[in-house]
């Protein structure tokens, strides 16, 4: 099979960004899509997937992955079907979801790949739900958060992609969920739609005041995705050995000045409590695991994988990331290859 | 037995404080020494402790413990001998620690005393080495801290009660240790007489770069008792998988604005690493054994408990305090009654 006649249009990174990527700092590059030698595969994109983290990886400073080169192919996660294969494990026509880039078509060996199956799920499915997505709302909240029958579970970014899984999976493990988000909307899809037993609009005045009357046990989980006044907000809150998640600080990542520090972070000290960090690639090893359990609650409508899926091309990916950043999807954004 | 005669000089907290605790906010008092009743002793006090701790203690906040009442005998730690005893379990001339307040004399009803060894180390010691400090470097390191061989541990206000016990004793444990205190004398004494792998002092220039070359494997165990722009420095070393233990912030308890959260705790994210808090109280049951396992290192020579004894009256707390805060004390700071 050949993908001879194709053109790859893709998305680079052209600078490093000062606060919000502005269209400057992107490259619309195509080139002609590549010919897999042995052991390698070609994808065509069908979804990419839109994360805060992406942010991170632009700057030039270190993290747990190393920054997106300057002229590279900007860094993403996305699912497809391989159009060209000289893998023995992928064969043409195979669906699968990986580190692909903002790009149509991608050069594999195979390394990170996972097959997927587009007659069990819808696509997009894969990067949400079942994908990184549900990956690391599972792990944070069960692992990390260590949540258990009973507790209080309040999650930030509670209408996002991992803020929508963290408070269903924290619901089918027996917590009271409280979420915060921006907006009357979000909060009444979280309620409404979603079972949150209650949603907090950070845009509203008195947030202190009404996070108070909704956790009247304290929390015993906080799941933070935003960072600054809503983390500091949360902090106030957390009760007798609590343990705080940092998935991510969305509040925070476009920043031009000094990241805002958590003002409240003795509440950690008189209460014994632990705010803790994760990536959540440290879990490959069980992601089997967790899939098959989200698939399994997926199944039984106890679980619903809220996606924000745009149609477009690649082009459209530097406008669409900023949705992310100015609290525009609800669930999980994906930018769907027309 | 009799204290009719003994008159008991006392000090109360007459208003609270904003930022450093001035003058005006004690009262001296003094009273007629108590008589016991039944089941009830008097303590002739000898020496008081003095904690940072005390400093949150004056606030009228929400905390670990109650705040000081107003008009009440400032709380304290002290040790001393039981003077007047209707008390099975101590008799006259028994030596006790235990929470006396900042006074001369206290009554008891023998709750959270212990009776101590006044021919086995000096009384002084059963407030450093052998009392809450000890058991705060000993639970705060071994327990929270997970400190283990090679491990390098960096300790901030390393000069202080705490900060001399935590560095000797993961030195004990096997660990490279790096201290941060202000001044070259207390630098000097770090490295010299307690063993320390390397002293910073955080008043020079360049914290950030001479923190890096003394930590070329980063720092796995961040022991922190004073907050602010050195806890900031110690985030920037941690490394994967590391404990931030929070006992203290002293820059920050005479603060009159909000409380400097630590602007690098993404560091905890990037780093899958924890900052936890700890109050000693929790680990009560288990002071015995800490207790008689650094009883044993002292009478080894393995371990030196570093005491600033000063001599005086009760009358003199409150300028003793202020020594706290303004760093002029090395080791425990104990106010021993003349």
């Amino acid at each position: 099979m050949t993908t001879t006649d194709a053109t790859n249009h893709q998305v680079r990174l052209a600078a490093r960004p000062t606060g919000t990527p502005t269209p400057d700092v992107w490259a619309h590059t195509e080139e002609p899509v590549a010919e897999p030698g042995e052991g390698q595969l070609v994808v065509r994109v069908s979804h990419i997937s839109l994360d805060p983290a992406m942010r991170g990886w632009m700057d030039d400073r270190p993290s747990y992955v190393p920054p997106v080169g300057l002229n590279e192919v900007m860094r993403a996660l996305g699912a497809g079907e391989v159009v060209a294969s000289s893998h023995p494990d992928f064969p043409v026509g195979t669906h699968v979801s990986g580190m692909f880039g903002v790009q149509e078509y991608a050069l594999s060996d195979g390394r990170g790949l996972l097959a997927v199956d587009p007659s069990a799920a819808p696509m997009s499915t894969y990067l949400a739900a079942l994908g990184m997505t549900g990956m690391t709302a599972y792990f944070g909240l069960f692992d990390v958060g260590a949540a258990k029958q009973g507790d209080t579970v309040l999650v930030s970014g509670a209408a996002g992609a991992v803020g929508t899984m963290v408070g269903q999976l924290a619901k089918i493990r027996g917590c009271r969920v409280v979420g915060i988000a921006g907006g009357a909307a979000k909060c009444a899809l979280l309620t409404d739609e979603l079972g949150f037993d209650a949603a907090l609009d950070y845009r509203e005045e008195g947030l202190a005041r009404r996070l108070r009357e909704a956790t009247p046990d304290g929390v015993q989980v906080f799941f933070d995705n935003v960072g600054g006044e809503v983390l500091d907000a949360g902090l106030t809150r957390i009760s007798r050995g609590a343990r705080v998640v940092l998935c991510g600080a969305i509040s925070q990542y476009n920043s031009r000045e000094r990241v805002a520090g958590p003002t409240n972070y003795l509440s950690l000290l008189v209460n014994r409590a632990r705010m803790e960090g994760f990536i959540v690639f440290d879990f490959a090893d069980r992601y089997a695991e967790a899939a098959a359990e989200i698939a399994g609650w997926l199944r039984e409508g106890r679980l619903r994988s809220k996606e924000d899926v745009v149609t477009g091309s690649v082009a459209d990916f530097p406008a669409t990331l900023l949705r992310l950043f100015r609290g525009e999807n609800v669930g999980k954004l994906v930018l769907q290859i027309a």
